[in-house]
């Protein structure tokens, strides 16, 4: 029912009837004809990769210095005069219209404030010495100089360190990975630790830019992955949003045998025929497309159409004429600063526009925001930055197909609640055809680390947990999280576990809840009578009553559970499984879970506290006291009037 | 032959033949969407105006100055100080890439010669001396001060004065007009003499821009109309390229009953179904839609989109976020010169882009350019004129289909061939219903006034001739241009005539050429046989032979030729005439025209030298001797072999 009423909000004006069957038929027609194009153009071939491709000024040196260099960030004193001399002498900008906030762009009464801080605030010494915080280097690649920022964990042996390639985007830099970096360090609870390397792309901050046309995406792939080479990884993670996702997704098709994992905060598969088609259909049968969370981020498509028209003139101009805008943002720290700085209120939040302060010191720290416009100034780098849209979205680029191209690399994603552009998961499998999970975030928006670095961390170490499961590397024990002794514990609350993709769950959020739990498995005669029973009782009382279903995977009665997190989620995916499953445990012997432990002790069995096999059921009450136990043999539909004792 | 040339031109892609009815069947069934959708929407209503909008800042005056205020450009020595200062210090630009010319924007190397030009060479004081040397003025006009340049002819009391609204576009200004204005001086053989009003556009140079949202175009033709009749004009001629087209065009809408003719150097209707229909239906029929002069500049249509694309990054911007920009340009005087004169180079001709200097200065003179930059400069109106972009674009504007209004207004169209958006006119009358005529130019760009002032004047001149045919103002007589006495004449080359568009045509011309000149008529008995055949004649031969056909329309005989111009190109569109037509004239008595009487006297009649009837036909040699004659009721087909003798 809320379906239909989301229906009737799609674009469609109610008053024109007679419009109807013409755009369905003109739908349709394009539709089909898609779908042929579909069907008889196969996945293009791969592109030719020339891995020592020269960017550089000629002569080439012909023996190129292939040294890492150290780095620091730099802000001279004749800089900073000049750039407080320009700030001072700044022309009169011409006052705001009435109420437009930020929705003619940056507000210049506001900007006056910003540039009264820049001048005579911002403390050039103190955010030098913040940047150079964590160790630069800079290293020539295919005759460029790259800078990047490596942080190396401090772990003992014992510990296994697994490298990370963080990508930023325009109008970003490595400076939005700062508050990033911390959340991501070793943490007690991992048997692994990461190694961040973290590059100012070619052309962008401290890295050169190409002397020639032709270096797009595909060929940034290639120098990020020549970088990591350089560095001395040949396996390792990336995580990316904006062209941070663009370059990474390149690298997994591309590489995948160097990429053990991608995590996306701006996951899109954009050129591609069916992800048009299926969202054009996914505005008549939401249903079959698009996931209810995020229904309203994509539909109707004419919200989202004339955002993305008002939210990319500077990319349509940046990838037509970039040279002539960059002169004025070269030229003036005024008209830099509200270039970019404007990106980090839409795009933080459309609503923002109506703010006449962009509610741009709402969510960011206004010295934060300015270390990375001075990263973009001290190196002089807009005009450099903004020339990779040409290559980025060229004819040639888009004539690869790259988003066409599938690949097998392990891919997770976070869809924050205002990211311009959302995609359902159907249209991401297109290209991600081990595209694990999705994590859907009610709030924040496109500057993923930079707004919400808690939260992208936090997804991130939860995303190589479940690529290292894929791989087989690493089973990390549920055991290992903190525990009550089950023979002291007093409520099923008190304990933590891992759900299916690899998070720590712990058990107080049930509090009130009524809850069934059950240890489950796939392949025994019991699955379908119970998988279709346990849905039917999920479905009928998780809205009327405060009910949940545990399900726990248990490969200890028969090997009837034998697969990883991976089959088991597409297990679910397939049995459209929406109540909670968790990490595969063992229900007996020493290595139980001290959960199951817990249960069996609070509710002994008939012939004995052991559990006898698959779909032994628990019902815990509101408070987290086990108070009934059945036996697999119970059907989970003749449960009911015994729940209902507890609602 | 050339049409189906052309047709294996267009952007359908031989190889994928499964394509074409997959395309054939989208095309039709948007085509057919598109007509039932026109069909079922009748033109919307006129919006409603409000003369009296106030766009000042509050507190309204309750008693507004009406006065007309004499003004001076200033070019005040803090200001010159200030701009050589920001030259002089200017930071360093990235260099351009590798060959790139003018492709990725403005060449930041030639950049750097207009620059120190400006800073070093450029004469202030000169220039401010050249911007007075006409009479500025400034009014307030609904609370702002509009400025506008004022000519007055300086005639005799017998010539007519007529006024002339002149309209520049973005970004350009009343400056681009400078070099129009001595072509538009009286001349001697016009019984009129032209008085024009050049203003700056609210927000452009030196007009004050509003203090609110929603001074669009709508609004803009209200303050030009406000302006005209402030001045004391209630009925006035206009012209106008760019956005001085788009207000032009809705004056002529909303205003019809004071302006008396529209003359455009952008002409086109793009905002109305049927202009996208016909647009998609003349790639696949051009000969239904398109003069075969044109075709080269529309199709096919995958190249004028991409190349649009290519052009407009500036506008998605500016009509989304014009502050943001604007603060940048505001505050460089070398991201302003870049960012407007990138367009004098490529709007001129799109090949430009791939010279390293963008043959910026083989179309313009760098101190005329300047000039106009300085107009943005001085009045520091940048931001204001771009913000334009959000109003005249945004979905309120769009939503009053101003294009779908059509206007009885005579209008008249001149097509540079390097415009960026051409039209057929049979799109063009969709709107304009009373469309006159079409001019089409082999050469020049966008910026007509300031590129081609010569052409530009001599059109606006004849359109103005014909407008006032048009209201029956003035038939200016043949007789009055120089010819020599018939008596004295050795050959028709000598003498001069008006073509049925009122251009002066010395006959001179057709030097080299064996001509057939006939009196016709198009309400005679002879009429259809006549024109029939001498399409045939002339198809036949003006290719293969140096051959012309001359026809004088007659109403002596009978008055079967009582029509205007008007009605004789209308007559002569309906039957595909192609030969050359002239204005009417009389043959025979004392007020026939010396050619005639040229022709009469060399090739005398069999009863007499006079003209009998209708589709009278002279043959003329090479040289211009009129070598035989026949009467009305020779067919003209049965003159080949007499023609075969002079080829």
């Amino acid at each position: 029912m809320a379906e239909k009423t989301k229906k009737l909000k799609a674009p469609v004006k109610p008053k024109r009837s007679w419009a109807i069957p013409i755009v369905l038929s003109s739908l349709a027609t394009v539709g089909a004809s898609y779908y042929v194009y579909y069907l008889l153009n196969a996945p293009p071939d791969m592109p030719k990769v020339n891995l020592e491709a020269y960017w550089g000024q000629y002569p080439m040196n012909p023996k190129p210095d292939q040294s890492i260099r150290p780095f620091k960030v730099e802000f001279s004193e004749v800089m900073i005069n000049e750039l407080r001399n320009l700030l001072l002498h700044r022309r009169p900008f011409a006052p705001p219209l009435e109420d437009v906030g930020f929705s003619y762009g940056f507000n210049s009464n506001f900007l006056t404030r910003v540039l009264d801080y820049w001048q005579n605030k911002y403390n050039f010494a103190d955010r030098e010495k913040f940047l150079n915080k964590y160790n630069h280097y800079i290293t020539n690649i295919q005759g460029l100089d790259i800078h990047y920022v490596h942080v190396r964990p401090d772990v003992t042996q014992d510990v296994e360190v697994v490298p990370l390639l963080l990508l930023h985007g325009w109008p970003g830099s490595f400076r939005e990975f700062y508050e990033l970096i911390p959340e991501l360090a070793p943490k007690q609870e991992h048997n692994f630790a990461l190694e961040l390397i973290i590059p100012s792309l070619p052309g962008f901050g401290f890295s050169q830019g190409p002397a020639r046309t032709g270096l797009g995406s595909l060929e940034m792939a290639v120098v990020m992955r020549n970088l990591m080479e350089r560095i001395g990884h040949k396996k390792y993670y990336i995580q990316g949003g904006d062209f941070g996702h663009i370059i990474g997704s390149i690298m997994a098709t591309v590489f995948p045998e160097n990429v053990l994992g991608f995590h996306s905060n701006m996951p899109m598969v954009f050129f591609h025929p069916m992800a048009t088609f299926y969202t054009l259909l996914g505005s008549i049968m939401p249903s079959l497309i698009v996931e209810p969370e995020i229904y309203d981020r994509i539909y109707p498509l004419s919200k989202q159409m004339s955002f993305l028209l008002e939210e990319t003139g500077y990319s349509h101009l940046q990838a037509t004429k970039p040279d002539t805008v960059g002169i004025a943002l070269t030229d003036s720290p005024a008209g830099l600063a509200a270039y970019i700085l404007e990106k980090y209120s839409t795009w933080t939040n459309p609503s923002n526009k109506r703010a006449s302060d962009g509610n741009l010191l709402s969510n960011f720290l206004l010295t934060h925001l300015l270390d990375n416009v001075m990263v973009y100034w001290a190196s002089n780098s807009i005009t450099t930055s903004i020339r990779f849209y040409v290559e980025a979205l060229g004819s040639r680029q888009m004539g690869y197909k790259l988003d066409r191209i599938p690949t097998k690399v392990p891919t997770w994603g976070i869809k924050f609640k205002y990211e311009m552009f959302t995609q359902p998961d159907i249209i991401l499998k297109l290209k991600y055809q081990n595209y694990l999970h999705t994590t859907i975030v009610d709030g924040g928006g496109h500057f993923a680390a930079f707004e919400s670095p808690k939260i992208l961390a936090q997804d991130v170490l939860q995303a190589i947990i479940m690529f290292r499961e894929f791989w087989g590397v690493s089973k990390e024990n549920v055991q290992d999280l903190p525990q009550p002794e089950p023979d002291m514990a007093t409520s099923v609350h008190e304990f933590t576990v891992r759900d299916i993709y690899g998070r720590t769950i712990k058990l107080d959020k049930y509090k009130g809840y009524v809850l069934l739990i059950v240890n489950v498995a796939s392949q025994c005669g019991l699955t379908d009578k119970n998988y279709e029973q346990l849905n039917e009782l999920y479905n009928k009382y998780s809205k009327s009553r405060d009910f949940r279903i545990l399900a726990f995977p248990c490969n200890q009665f028969n090997s009837q559970e034998p697969g990883t997190s991976k089959d088991i989620i597409k297990f679910m995916n397939k049995r459209n499984i929406e109540f909670d499953v968790f990490q595969k445990i063992e229900v007996n012997g020493e290595n139980a879970h001290p959960l199951w432990k817990f249960l069996k002790r609070v509710q002994s069995g008939t012939l004995g506290d052991f559990i006898k096999w698959n779909f032994s059921k628990f019902i815990v009450d509101k408070n987290g006291i086990p108070v009934e136990r059945f036996g697999p043999n119970v059907d989970p539909i003749d449960l009911e009037p015994h729940l209902g004792k507890y609602w």
